[in-house]
């Protein structure tokens, strides 16, 4: 089934989530409103949903409880969106904030504080602890996988073994969860849960890495922004770093990589930018997220045949499919 | 009882709650845990927490229990003053943010969110549901609170109804829970846990309150900054909003009011602690903290005469007294 074909199916169920996110956002402060709404409308792949959803087929199907999974979820990354949002601002602009950013800046640290709350008040509806406490769990690993996001800034040291374990803090994680939580809400088997927790965590390893190299071999058209918006922050991907072992390239990337730090950024980064394509870096990667696509599809073996565990896989290869 | 000796008497208890604590904010990541143990070290009154001990006492006392309770509810008090700071050094800054300053603002965000999600993972090993529903409704209030904060800024317009649903929100709901679930999380008689809130949300109002007119009454010494740093921050208190009712004060009092919003906060503000002081409107707030003071120990009334009733009393009244 082509992926399209997939949200089709599951549209009813998706809207479901759709229209829950929307009254959880939705307060009697106009401003709270607008700034969640803003973003709930902005839309997004719903990866998280689709993953609660599919999952849940491994047990006893029920919107009602899959919802109280699905909408946490969702508004968690929500919520993180928004709070990455804070600082990518005060970034570009580089230490001088105007009245008015600072007022934005306000508003949405609080704005994600609410969506997490939120996020929060729903998953808590089900009664099971359990749940609750797996949440908050890889709550925690997201915030230290931000805070070490920041601390890495611009650390061309960093070993490929430190970005893999910050990548599944920030994003790995929750998509994991969003396999295992929806098996867990539905009474799967454990061993189900767990296979799908497996599964989770490789499609989102490979999704960062994928994320990452889009970022630098994407069109402006395609990613919205222009090519090179991680370096520009400081933030060194997979590519780099493999790139960085490369003899023939790494004191031409080293050089453009510190003139970006030290404020000479838009230029040099369209020269890094340059620099990286031509690399050996963007293969290394890639073959890397083909390993952890793989390794989602084995997670899936132990799994019962339902159609779902056909739409799981289809997922995963699409994350591997790259369009740049 | 004196305050003192109460405090002393449940000493070992509330070390078993400062050690949990220092441990849940400790991480690897270094820059986490000198900003989160900065902040435990610096210490407070852990009011909530002695709220939630005496509370238990009302059920089956077990401090493995207790602890699940107390600590995160002071942890997400903690959480709440990172994020507050934020805002606060930004506006003191008047817009102009140092690279330094920007990198603590960004720790600080996440700082905050990693503690609120640490918070979350000490009351999840509690197994009542209804408990950690109970707490995430409280954070969305305390958010609601902080939004509403900044929305009426130097809003001189506002009514005292509007004064006090904010507090209530911010400061008073926290307070409030801390006495409930405590009673909750020992099973104490549902009866109990609902005068225990009625209890805590009075106290909570008179705290803030009391804490308001500190900020105008204090001198720098007690309170550790400058008076007046509410109206400099714009946040209009309950003494100001009645100060502002008497015509005879009520032009002057706008004046300098608008003056610190212009941005000629620091000799502005010293006028207006001036103006307030010698206004009526302190004396109008007092009665108000009497006012629910009086009502928090009438709460007390439907619960056992045991100790703990007589030591939250004593807490009541030592919040009503006033020293500046």
């Amino acid at each position: 089934m082509k992926l399209m074909q997939l949200y089709a199916s599951m549209k009813s169920d998706l809207q479901a989530i759709e229209d829950r996110m929307a009254e959880e956002v939705s307060s009697d402060l106009p401003m709270l409103s607008e700034a969640s709404l803003h973003l709930l409308k902005a839309g997004g792949k719903r990866i998280r949903p689709v993953f609660v959803l599919l999952s849940g087929k491994f047990g006893t199907y029920s919107m009602e409880t899959l919802k109280r999974v699905a909408v946490p979820l969702e508004l968690i990354h929500m919520a993180s969106l928004v709070h990455d949002d804070v600082i990518d601002d005060a970034e570009t602009r580089r230490g001088q904030l105007t009245v008015k950013s600072k007022w934005d800046n306000r508003i949405a640290m609080y704005t994600g504080d609410y969506i997490y709350a939120k996020a929060l008040t729903v998953i808590t509806e089900l009664d099971k602890p359990r749940i609750h406490q797996i949440l908050s769990g890889a709550m925690v690993q997201m915030c230290i996988g931000e805070m070490e996001q920041i601390r890495d800034f611009f650390n061309v040291e960093q070993s490929v073994r430190n970005y893999l374990r910050r990548i599944r803090r920030k994003t790995a994680l929750l998509i994991a969860i969003s396999c295992q939580l929806g098996a867990m809400a539905t009474d799967a088997p454990p061993r189900a849960s767990h296979a799908l927790y497996r599964f989770g965590y490789n499609v989102g390893m490979a999704f960062q890495i994928t994320d990452d190299l889009l970022d630098l071999c994407g069109t402006e058209k395609a990613i919205g922004k222009p090519p090179g918006s991680d370096l520009r922050q400081g933030n060194i991907t997979l590519p780099v770093l493999y790139a960085l072992q490369d003899d023939r390239l790494s004191d031409k990337l080293l050089a453009e990589i510190k003139l970006i730090r030290d404020g000479e950024g838009t230029a040099s980064s369209v020269e890094a930018v340059k620099l990286m394509r031509s690399s050996a870096g963007i293969k290394q990667a890639e073959i890397l997220a083909d390993r952890y696509i793989a390794k989602a599809l084995k997670a899936l073996d132990c799994l019962s045949d339902i159609p779902a565990k056909k739409n799981l896989a289809d997922i995963a290869r699409f994350v591997a499919k790259r369009s740049y």
